[in-house]
C-alpha cells in the first residue's frame, strides 16, 4: 500500500488514495497503521476517495483506536495539499465531502505547492445550554469556574464541540495538567469540555495551550483556536482576525461578521512517501 | 533520503544505509527523524555503513534525543535482517562493528529472508559491587529489597547494565509503575537499576515485565531478558535455555555453560520502505 505521511501542526496522518470505497477491514487497518512502534505511526488514517456527487473528493478519517472521526480541521488541510500537490486536481477551491457534509477549502499555492489552506469551520454556538453548560444564558462570557487549581473566568463556545476559553496574564503560571482535567470534568459542563488557556500579546496575536476533552494536552486543536477568537471578540480581548500560536505551530483565524462563520487558515506538510 | 522502518519486538528504528561515514549533523538529524509527530517516528536512527577492518559492516545508533547509544540488541537484529534481505551480503554469519566492539551475528533464513537473529550478549557480571549494588558478595541471589510497594527478593545481574530480577507468583499482582521506580532508585543500587518482574510458567518458559532505568516500562529489553535467565539459573527457577515472553514479543535466551556467554535469539521485522 502506497501512502504519504503528512501533518498539520504536528497532528499527523497516513494519507492513502488507493481505495475507491472504505475497505471492510478499515478499523483493524487503522489500528495497525497508526501503531507508533509496530506500524507506520500516526494520529489517524485518512482515506482520499473519488466522489460520486457534487464534491471533488471524499475524505474519511479513522483514529488510532479504529473508530471513525467525524471531522478534523488538521486532516482536512492535509487532504487539500495532497490532492493538489499530487496532481489529482488543479483547482484552488476544492469541495471535500466529509461525514459532516461538503466542505469548501481554499488552497494557497506557492511555487506549485500548497502552503496554506483555509477551512470553513462553520458558525459558533453561544447559547449556554446548547454548548452545553449548566449556565442557562444566551452567552456565557467570563463566567467563574472554581476548581482546586483556582477560580477562572471562562467564556463558553461550541464549534460542534464544547470549549471553555480562559484568558490569563501569563501562561507560564498555569499548571495545565492539573487545572485542565479539573475544568474538563467540572459539573458546569454536562458533556465535559475542551479547555483553552490564552495569553494575549496583541489583539491580533495570542498564544493558547489546550487541554482536549478525553485526550489531554495536544500540539494543536483547530476548533479550539476558532473558539479562542470567538471568545476573544466576545470579551474584547482579540480582533476578529487573529493569529493563534499553538505548540505545533500557528493558525490564522477569522470570525467573519458578514456570514458569522469562522475560517481557519493553516499549513500542512508532507513528511515522507512510503510503501507499507 | 531512502530509509527502511524496522522493529525488534516493537523497539523501532529508521535504518539508513546511504552514508559512508557519520554525517556532521547526525544529532539534529536523529532528533528530526525520530520525532513521532513531525518526523518519521522511531526510538532511534540506525546507520549501516561499510567497514574498513575485519567486520562486514559498521553500525551506529542514535537515540531520539540526538545522543549516541552504545549498543542495542533489538537494533542489531534489525541490521542483520537489513543487510541480508537487501542483498548487501549473502553470509549467515555477519560481523558487525558497534561502539562496544565487533559482534558476531547468526542469521536464520526462511524463504530467502531473515526471520530470527542470534546475538552474542557477552558474559554476565555477578559480583555485587561490580554490578553495582551495595551488597559486597560474589553473587547477590534472592537478596531482600524493601520499598513502600512491598519486600521482594531480587537477584542482581549485569549484562553491561544493572538488572534486579524478581520472581513472583503472579505478575498481575505487581503494580509496575509504582514498584518499578521505587526499586530503580533504592539506595541498594548506587547507579540505579533496571527492574524485571518474572512469572515462571515452566522452567523454560517465563513472562517478564520490565521497568527500564531512566525510561519506565518498555515493550522489550534484550539485556533484561538475558539477565532474567541468568538469575533464573542462579535461583533454580529456569533452565539455561528459556523462552522469555515480553510485551513486544518473545526472545529465546541461552546462557551457555561451555563459554559462560549469553545468546539472545529473536525476530526483526521490516514495516515499510520510505523516502524522506
Amino acid at each position: 500500500m502506497k501512502f504519504t505521511k503528512m501533518h498539520g501542526l504536528g497532528n499527523d496522518f497516513v494519507v492513502v488514495a488507493e481505495f475507491s470505497s472504505v475497505p471492510e477491514e478499515i478499523s483493524l487497518l487503522a489500528q495497525k497503521v497508526c501503531d507508533r512502534h509496530f506500524g507506520i505511526g500516526a494520529d489517524g488514517l485518512v482515506l482520499v476517495m473519488p466522489n460520486a456527487g457534487e464534491a471533488d473528493f471524499t475524505m474519511r478519517i479513522f483514529n488510532a483506536d479504529g473508530t471513525e472521526a467525524e471531522q478534523c480541521g488538521n486532516a482536512v488541510r492535509c487532504v487539500a495539499k495532497y490532492v493538489f500537490d499530487k496532481g489529482l486536481t488543479d483547482k484552488t477551491e476544492v469541495l471535500l465531502e466529509t461525514r459532516i457534509g461538503v466542505q469548501k477549502l481554499q488552497l494557497f499555492v506557492e511555487a506549485g505547492q500548497v502552503s496554506q489552506v483555509t477551512v470553513d469551520m462553520g458558525e459558533p454556538t453561544l447559547s449556554g445550554t446548547k454548548i452545553p453548560t449548566t449556565v442557562d444564558k444566551e452567552q456565557v462570557v467570563n463566567h467563574p469556574v472554581a476548581v482546586p487549581g483556582g477560580e477562572f473566568p471562562f467564556t463558553a463556545v461550541s464549534m460542534g464541540n464544547p470549549h471553555a476559553v480562559i484568558f490569563v496574564e501569563d501562561l507560564q503560571g498555569i499548571e495545565l495538567h492539573q487545572t485542565g482535567p479539573q475544568i474538563e470534568t467540572h459539573p458546569l459542563f454536562p458533556r465535559k469540555t475542551n479547555v483553552e488557556f490564552v495569553q494575549v500579546h496583541k489583539p491580533d496575536d495570542v498564544t493558547m495551550h489546550v487541554w482536549e476533552r478525553g485526550c489531554g494536552e495536544t500540539l494543536a486543536c483547530g476548533s479550539g483556536a476558532c473558539a479562542v477568537v470567538v471568545a476573544g471578540v466576545l470579551t474584547g480581548n482579540t480582533a476578529r482576525k487573529t493569529t493563534v500560536h499553538l505548540k505545533g505551530g500557528d493558525l490564522h483565524i477569522e470570525w467573519r461578521e458578514a456570514d458569522n462563520r469562522v475560517y481557519m487558515t493553516g499549513p500542512s506538510v508532507i513528511v515522507f512517501e512510503g510503501s507499507y
